[in-house]
């Protein structure tokens, strides 16, 4: 029998009345993810747990080629089956990875299966998962309504087709899905394929031959991004870059147009005056924006000739760029320009510069205007979440938190709410138990409630 | 009925028994502070519980505009009663931030209030706490006599008028109030209001025309200081500057002096020789010098425009400064010129650094010569103290430290001492419990009485 | 008595068991220490107490320091027997510092002296310890032996003379000492005495004149090592120094070997060649890789000139450099030389950059090929260890890591092995206790006895 029970990661009795009272029966928003929209609207059935379990799923990858699995077992030419016996072996000792949590969870809560996840389980799982899967129709569809969700943001392109989000509207599902407006790849202009990029852009809204037209562009897109609903914008660096001039990142944009090699000092001047365009149209439109920060990619250039990007060889970055962000909100408040922001930082050593950071440019506009963003990627795990909670409560107001997403691939994801929500229950029942905070668990539970949902809700406009 | 009971924060009855057998009746020296010195002397009644309570605590501010609070319940136009309910209703579910509890206690402590902060009990608590204010005769003296203070360090600039702690001498207080001199002014050469600095200090030490004047100015303050009791001097940082010679920082003086503008390189070239300057000279008095570092302040210039300066818009600083730091206690060691010095670090991502490094620096000159600082400002809270009890232990040596200080513009603050003291039993009689530790309760109870109040009163030589 | 139980830092029963059945009867393998193999052969009976526990040992230095105890009573002239009763009065007090513990656990295991140190008890510790020695007849192989070591690596200079290790083979010791290769003093182009460092290597393996010489000349004496055992490699840098060409490399080279001041910009160029040369002369005889980052070494000049290196006056250096950690490795791994290698990090700021970094150069060459270090030098307490587990498994694989070291001096100190295991059970029991891995504790132990002793056999193919 599978050692997950009821009162999983509840440490106490208050802990568990505050999640099964106030927690778990709260609907799910997932304000930023990775599914294709596309997946969703044609909802076809699944053939076997690998597809929805493993397939691209590079976080369960790094954890077999930590464990020295041959790539044939990950990425390569073994059958699925094979590959998923890999996985159930090298997760059988996995203790402390969140991965031996949300694996073991996922097969509860969507298959049903209760059987400990190893070597030697592997064959009767597999077959558990495949019948189940036939039995119920295991479709998109199914796993999102089935974990209660009733908004979910997909991140698309600016060129992306917004037409397949019009047809999921008339699908009658019990969820909405919205695109987040994502330019990130109209700001990396060193990129190899820039210029397709830009094709792209123009193909739907004219010309681009300086930075005032590709400005245009993108508030043109943007703007029909806003009439499928769109309340949330997604900006990724690896660091803030140095404020510059739009005469300086305009040079270097006419550069890359005429197919140029753009180098990352030019790159940063563009990225530096481009990330302040986009958080000022952001805040113009009254849109969310989060901003994603830390993260140092494709690390192995063997691997990304081979795989591609996001298979799994990104990991942390160590730069230093809070002064910059400083500076960036800086201009930015002044100009009474600074859009709500969610700051997802990648790196731990940094929570309290950020989070000291942003309590500087806090307003009445908006119920914890400038949030720090939940524990996320390689952080998203029991201690990172605990850490991310009493980094966020020693320096901010828990109550305003917007609380949790899965940024993920995956649709068997969203269970990682509900091991936040239970994370957040014993944190805060704790404290109750402790005598550290009120005894009133109506007013600790509305808090719960809040972060579980209605925090969220409101403060991307749904 | 509010939550804080008699063990509040005491995790088991060994930490019970060494707080109120050992650490709750020892008296406090409160070593570094910035209360007006003006203030203690006037010693006027209070009128409201807003003029002690919020009126300019800036955390209090940081907490309110993270909630979203309008500016006008904060520093605007609102009246003190109406101030007074927002910050109560923010308050009420700010869990696991400092204010939390220390509001509360403050209130428990000095207005023998124990109704459980929040928006629906905020009017009964202003009444009752004004009521008492009137008829207690509440004034800055009973506030810190009622807390059991010996000694005080007010924080002040070199010109200060010092005759004000002449005159606190002649009230007959049970407490001294002592003034830490601060030449943090004189180093930022690169100041709009530089030369009024100058012509404040020259006014009293007579002309300053180059860096040897304005040496020998700073000096005949220091023995002024000297004069009414001084024995501790502060410095503040962002970060430690590289050294430099007197020849580079004089031209850079002579610069300011002449009213020439002041780049950021130059004021660098200045505040590298110019603190070794200053450590020498302490060192010169067997003076002990409080370093502070880490801070970067002012992010908000629409703010800091409107309301100044130490108004909640200061953060946590990225700069890594340690080598610098290194280079700079090696040079004064070889010189036999570094003094007894205490280091706050705002940056926790630091602890670790710098106590290797301070451990490289210590001498049979005093015990526990060079301190690491307690958990100050952002650190200020249970989370941060605990972190820096045990960055502490794991390099240093426990019983040498010399424990709390408030930091602080507030007369309520005092309760932070208490705070720190029952996390310290906490963190002590849970290694006795542990069986970590010596189970001989006054060995370990000694230890506590030296971190609350002795060390720090043979450390500062009072 | 003393505080010590058999539980020591088992937090609860199962931690006992998993302690108890698993961990505890396991041999040691250290592999990474600087004990000189000359005394291993030499194998000559102790004089007293302070030879074996205090002579030599800067984590010892450091605390007195610390303390405030006067440098005669820690390296001056005073006596055996009074610096160790100074170092008992330091230690009694000294809660939270590992070498609180691991003093008395070095009297319990060594001298079966069960007597609590303190200053009142320091004569008759002195007294009973050197009785024990004189009656014991206590020698660097008893002390070996009664450790259960099988096998241990000590830090060998590529001119060293190997004849010592042929030697001890013939002991017939029931251990194994071997070798582990390090080229820093040939790497440290800038040190006063490099020419005598090449005279030594040339002296074994001809004339030097340039880069190819000295490559020649390492690889020689690397197959030399390997002849007598060595099967792992040592480098320490303060941080990883950007890579440069061979060309570059050489001219640095060729003017240190012409007696010119080689300046620190240029020792960077030759170490940045020579670190990727020494990896891949490593991948090339598939031997295990140690570097070791974030030390800053000799902070004090003043006592640098008096003492000398290795003496206490080190600290955790606050560079970042893991951006060319990922470049350096990347060339190695996309030239299909990376060799197994273990990162010795000291600046726990940086564990997460790290660990997610060697997530990236994973495969099947070996289990855990990138490994993470144990926690070390100025990390190694319990904090530190406990901090390492949860960083280790939060993104990477619990199963494969090769477990402890001690890297030390000292023949006493493999009591951190088991200080190590016993809070490595105590982590795993909790989360089994806690419901949050496996109730399959023959898995569990199974896994315990790989990171005690296995996992290393394997790893440096004993």
């Amino acid at each position: 029998m599978v050692y997950l029970k009821d009162n999983f990661l509840l440490k106490n009795k208050t802990a568990e009345r505050l999640y099964n009272e106030y927690a778990k029966n709260m609907p799910i928003f997932d304000y930023h993810c990775h599914l294709p929209e596309k997946q969703i609207l044609e909802n076809e059935q699944f053939n076997d747990v690998y597809e929805i379990w493993l397939k691209g799923d590079h976080y369960k990858w790094r954890l077999m080629r930590n464990y020295g699995i041959d790539e044939e077992f990950i990425t390569g030419g073994k059958s699925n089956k094979e590959k998923f016996v890999a996985y159930c072996t090298v997760l059988a000792t996995a203790f402390g990875n969140p991965l031996y949590h949300w694996s073991q969870v996922e097969l509860k809560e969507f298959f049903n299966c209760e059987i400990e996840i190893n070597g030697d389980n592997a064959e009767i799982i597999w077959d558990w998962c495949n019948e189940y899967i036939k039995l119920n129709k295991i479709t998109p569809q199914s796993l999102i309504e089935s974990s209660n969700v009733t908004h979910l943001f997909t991140t698309n392109e600016v060129f992306d087709d917004l037409s397949t989000f019009e047809k999921i509207k008339q699908k009658n599902y019990k969820f909405k899905v919205i695109p987040a407006f994502r330019a990130d790849k109209i700001m990396n202009v060193e990129a190899k394929d820039y210029l397709q990029t830009i094709s792209k852009l123009s193909a739907l809204t004219g010309k681009i031959e300086n930075l005032t037209d590709l400005e245009s562009a993108v508030e043109n897109r943007l703007n029909e991004f806003i009439k499928v609903g769109t309340t949330a914008c997604d900006i990724a660096l690896q660091r803030v870059c140095p404020l510059t001039e739009k005469e300086q990142a305009d040079e270097v944009l006419k550069k890359a147009l005429k197919g140029e090699e753009i180098s990352l000092e030019q790159a940063e001047i563009f990225k530096g005056y481009f990330t302040y365009f986009l958080f000022k149209l952001y805040a113009k439109y009254d849109l969310s924006t989060e901003l994603h920060i830390g993260a140092m990619r494709n690390n192995n250039t063997k691997m990304f000739n081979k795989l591609g990007l996001d298979t799994g060889y990104d990991s942390i970055a160590e730069d230093n760029s809070i002064k910059l962000m400083s500076r960036l909100f800086d201009k930015l408040d002044s100009e009474n320009s600074l859009p709500k922001t969610i700051i997802f930082n990648l790196n731990p050593k940094q929570n309290s510069e950020i989070m000291t950071l942003l309590g500087c440019f806090q307003d009445s506009s908006a119920r914890g205007k400038i949030q720090y963003g939940p524990a996320w990627w390689f952080l998203d795990n029991k201690v990172g979440m605990e850490k991310h909670l009493q980094d966020l409560t020693a320096t901010g107001h828990i109550a305003t938190f917007v609380g949790m997403l899965t940024d993920s691939r995956s649709l068997l994801s969203y269970p990682r709410h509900h091991y936040f929500r239970r994370i957040l229950c014993s944190y805060l029942g704790t404290l109750m138990e402790d005598g550290e905070i009120t005894q009133d668990i109506e007013l600790v539970g509305k808090v719960v409630k809040d972060i579980s949902y209605n925090n969220s809700i409101k403060y991307f406009k749904m």
